[in-house]
């Protein structure tokens, strides 16, 4: 077989090393010198150091072209924040605080320029922002652009905030609106063209907010019994929460801080009541406190409001009630990405 | 919109909760219940006990239908050895211990059942060859198969081996033989069939073997200053450890240990050497060592060999010393995702 050196050489340049180094020129602004991490980007793996009395969080999330977004539609920018934001905003469900983060990059050799620069903006941005440190990842090359982001954060030993927690009598809590985000999805899935990414409808399904300030707050006052972030909508999320805890659940849907219309979303299609119940990505908190912590939670917590909206039962049923009408099953309706083939 | 409330149900319980289910059916087999972590699968994060005087180590790795395996030629059993493997192997280029993993899965729905099965067995079986178990992860569907598995480990602070700390005057060894898992390689690639996984000459390519122990060993003994394991060929791996630690290197031909070819693999396609310097997936280790701590290195360990390929320069060159003939620059002719399409 044989090869010509030069080219090989250009072409190599031309590959997954430019890629790299497109990374690597950026990661130093992430703040990868960052006491959290002792080696990042370029060993076999990052090096990171724990903090005495703390366990180690670890997660990883799936952004897909096609499945968690669309590359003609969604801003290369904003594909940077939410990959990490998502992840992030597991372990703000824990009350944990993240560190350091593994980017997991799968490109086609077109998206390699303008669209990796403006997507490591983005993530740069996040990364600032959430105060998590990018230590290495894995790159390669796919017709479809695959993202798989792995946060590794801390929590004091034995304080992280499980799903598993929830009790009987315990009131449901949420913070923010929800249905924000999937109201953003449908004004970018019926436009024609890609939309302004300062449209500030559009913010939250774009560049989602993890709420770590909350639920490292939270989790410090020892106030929540069971928490989790609300990625699949809260029919799909309520029921994994109550079916670890042992328990069920009785929500009022008068009392969900839905999200609020603009002129231009309003049609019979958009049902804003559907939409907070079924609608995902809005990376908002739900979380139980028992009663006799309810005092020491304020109705906001930095702007933020914290709404209760129902209580955990015995009967292990989720139920919905109406604001006129009987009681009825909370039907789980949230996302699956399964669901469609089959 | 209207929805039906038992069908939504029951094609829920069919997609990826069921994913998820079968996943966790197999969990607490693969060991969940370790000392190494502390809460598993099912919640928002993982949570895992950091032991005191242990830095962190954290890594992952694509694997990928199309890129790194073929779906009709692997069987699932190895693929799913086999994305654990890969990853396992830079926790043991730097001498450290892997303690628990995250899978991430995207699967089509035609693969949720016999194919998952086969591949979490696979999975199980490397899992716990390899003592490190699985903690979390993200599943969702997808047209071709998509896995991102992330290991973290653990190594005595400060102890971990960095592929930057090579000097001039170093010798630079190998472990194992070159070129067996590119030879598997191409045997299923002109194999029309699926072929058996119990074939000797494809053991390589399908169940590779991270060398943990021996990692482990140099780095208890502080016997190497620069190690890096040996995933996309020699040729492509050892100017990355040389460009980190700022050196050059002169390997010679005659001394890399090479894959015995069987009768059936012998033709004019297939060079020993070129296979040894070019080819990928071997994952052995390569490591440079001073001469002073020669006399500690044994020619072998456990039944693994260990060579004397070449010595590291100061001159920032990469030489290639042929059996006969003059010297001549090494070229970089391993594996890079992205060399294809460019």
């Amino acid at each position: 077989m044989q090869k010509t050196k030069h080219l090989a050489l250009e072409r190599r340049e031309l590959g997954e090393t430019r890629v790299l180094r497109r990374i690597e020129e950026i990661a130093p602004r992430i703040g990868i010198r960052s006491s959290a991490v002792r080696l990042g980007i370029g060993d076999d793996a990052a090096v990171a150091r724990a903090t005495p009395g703390c366990d180690q969080i670890l997660t990883c999330d799936w952004f897909l072209e096609g499945s968690h977004f669309l590359r003609d539609k969604h801003p290369a920018d904003a594909v940077g924040w939410k990959c990490l934001a998502r992840a992030v905003s597991d372990v703000a469900a824990m009350g944990g605080v993240p560190r350091c983060f593994l980017l997991s990059l799968a490109l086609p050799a077109t998206h390699t320029r303008v669209w990796l620069d403006q997507f490591l903006g983005g993530l740069r941005r996040a990364a600032k922002r959430f105060g998590c440190v990018l230590a290495g990842g894995d790159t390669t090359r796919n017709e479809n652009i695959l993202i798989n982001v792995t946060v590794a954060g801390e929590a004091r030993t034995g304080r992280a905030i499980l799903r598993s927690g929830a009790r009987p009598g315990d009131t449901l809590f949420v913070s923010g609106r929800l249905g924000e985000a999937e109201l953003g999805l449908r004004l970018i899935r019926n436009s024609k063209h890609r939309p302004s990414s300062h449209n500030p409808v559009l913010k939250k399904h774009l560049y989602p907010e993890p709420r770590l300030a909350l639920g490292r707050w939270l989790a410090e006052k020892r106030l929540p019994s069971a928490m989790m972030d609300l990625s699949d909508g809260l029919s799909t999320d309520l029921p994994r929460l109550c079916s670890l805890s042992g328990v069920g659940a009785r929500i009022e849907a008068g009392k969900i801080p839905m999200v609020v219309m603009p002129k231009s979303g309003r049609s019979s299609d958009n049902d804003p009541l559907e939409m907070g119940l079924d609608g995902g990505d809005d990376y908002e908190l739900l979380f139980t406190v028992p009663r006799r912590k309810w005092k020491h939670l304020p109705r906001a917590f930095q702007g933020l409001p914290l709404t209760a909206i129902g209580e955990i039962t015995e009967e292990r049923a989720l139920l919905l009630i109406p604001e006129a009408g009987r009681a009825r099953p909370l039907r789980n309706l949230g996302w699956d990405p399964f669901r469609k083939l089959l």
